[in-house]
């Protein structure tokens, strides 16, 4: 990061490997809210860099000013999307440095700065002890199912769920992935590109194939990220993965849950009192640019559902592997 | 029907409403191959009509040219789609009529387009008697979701799973629809532009969004058609029909399969002996002729999948209501 930071824009992939330049905390909000940048622990860090970003420009006003600055920019970054728990948890970290260091703003801002880095590097650790602990709870040699994105380009280290699957590809527990293609947004897509990458075997398939997938082939193991996991270990995530995770008790498949630590929100009593984010109609009734139905149409469209603790069969952290509720 | 069938294209629906003339057998097995022409009963109707078509056209040949050549249609017709049961249904009966009137092309070609409009007529008034099966089957003032399309369009009548929530809006059971988009070929959108021409308020959304509507709200029925029940009541019907059926158990949502006579295989004995159509990857990575993953990714797409007996609450014919295997 020199006077601002690139990132890759998602909405682009897979055809387009294009980086968006961020600097004005305007550039970094907008960059959240469209989804060019996405993936919980992603959004964390970047949100971090934005306040840095913003304390960087504002180092030479007024120790008041500066503080009122930075403030704002610290509450529109956490107005951005409601439901990723790291993006609180990051933004706390560095209201936190702000509240202790605001009297001396351009040493301020080289250690919110540091703050970001180093919640950058903890996320890629945290990634590599992630896929780690999870390892083993992959039955050797077999398929695995997933949803959405959970890879390198959602969290800036090799990935929360994505990232323990190409992990245990490269220790050959995993043989082969597959993708629902995750409608409205298509993060698939992304989960695709990034198998390929990595030279993994995938297959992609539509949302509502998981039914059949699970019922028709011996599926080792179904992995998912998080966005908020409530105390009592209710999760949100994607939606499609509660369905998901209903269809795995049905048929015997584990239901494994990986996330930072970051993404747990203590706070929080269970999955009912996680605020769901509704996102635009036209995510659904627009594609590629094109209207694909009419723009009067209501359409509902939750970005996230809750998956209760008593159908995960296991917690990944950076921690270790905790069990979740299910018992069989 | 003069000297050909004019049929709706419903893969411009619902921004367009264009019919596509058929005379010729290519153009009856094309229409229904791309599925210009859809939904089971629909299918076994317009192939009646195309073995009579072919007839017309052959009923100057001599008796035994007249005799392959209907043979050939038929055939040619019974190849395009293997999982709707009501086409088998349909051609077996031109196949009988043809069997024993061939001698005579001019009368035999009459016969058979007298019996493409019978079955035409028999759907209507299976349509109507169904709707009226399962009117009390609707929770008073209920939501309810249906998936994929089963209304007008889909059978030549009011419609199967689709023409008794229609039905049972008129006669103020039902209040509003939940319409999945049904990824790939997205016939929700013609089941919303049903619900809309019939003045039904309705709601989009992805197919993921099935579990967080009926874990979030008190969904009255679910109710879909079918495209072969097998002899021990498993029902094969659109892609994702199965996980809604999981959903809806565990949510204690009645589960309710509306479909004709026509669509009972009774020669299979269950689930696991209906053949699943698997169709072409594109229906996944091309969208409005955009490619929106690369061709090389491989892509499993089954149009259907298999809901067990145990799954299903009631299944509605032209004959009455039964109860299915589920008790709760």
């Amino acid at each position: 990061m020199g006077d601002h930071l690139a990132v890759l824009d998602q909405t682009k992939l897979p055809f387009r490997e294009t980086t968006v330049p961020l600097s004005r905390t305007a550039h970094y909000t907008k960059a959240i809210r469209t989804m060019q940048v996405r993936g919980a622990p992603l959004i964390g860090i970047v949100a971090a860099y934005g306040v840095a970003s913003e304390a960087m420009l504002a180092q030479h006003k007024t120790a008041g000013d500066f503080r009122n600055s930075v403030e704002r920019c610290i509450q529109a970054l956490g107005k951005t999307r409601p439901t990723a728990a790291n993006l609180a948890w990051a933004l706390g970290r560095q209201s936190s440095i702000l509240a202790t260091n605001w009297a001396i703003p351009a040493s301020c801002a080289k250690k919110l700065l540091a703050e970001a880095k180093a919640i950058h590097r903890a996320q890629y650790a945290a990634d590599l002890a992630m896929a780690k602990h999870a390892l083993m709870l992959f039955p050797a040699g077999c398929e695995v199912l997933t949803v959405c994105n959970s890879g390198p380009v959602a969290t800036g280290g090799i990935g929360t769920a994505l990232g323990s699957i190409i992990y245990a590809y490269k220790h050959k527990r995993v043989l082969h992935v597959y993708v629902p293609e995750t409608r409205p947004r298509m993060q698939g897509k992304i989960t695709a590109w990034e198998l390929e990458r990595a030279g993994i075997p995938f297959t992609v398939i539509a949302d509502g194939a998981v039914g059949a997938l699970l019922a028709g082939r011996r599926i080792g193991a179904a992995v998912v990220g998080a966005d908020r996991i409530a105390a009592n270990g209710d999760t949100a995530n994607k939606l499609g993965t509660y369905p998901m995770a209903v269809l795995c008790l049905k048929h015997g498949t584990k239901f494994i849950v990986v996330a930072p630590v970051s993404t747990l929100d203590a706070a929080c009593p269970d999955g009912a009192h996680i605020t769901i984010e509704e996102r635009a109609a036209a995510e659904l009734s627009v594609i590629s640019g094109r209207q694909v139905m009419p723009a009067r149409w209501q359409v509902w469209n939750p970005a996230f559902d809750i998956t209760p603790r008593a159908l995960v069969s296991f917690f990944v952290s950076e921690n270790g592997a905790l069990r979740g509720g299910r018992r069989s």
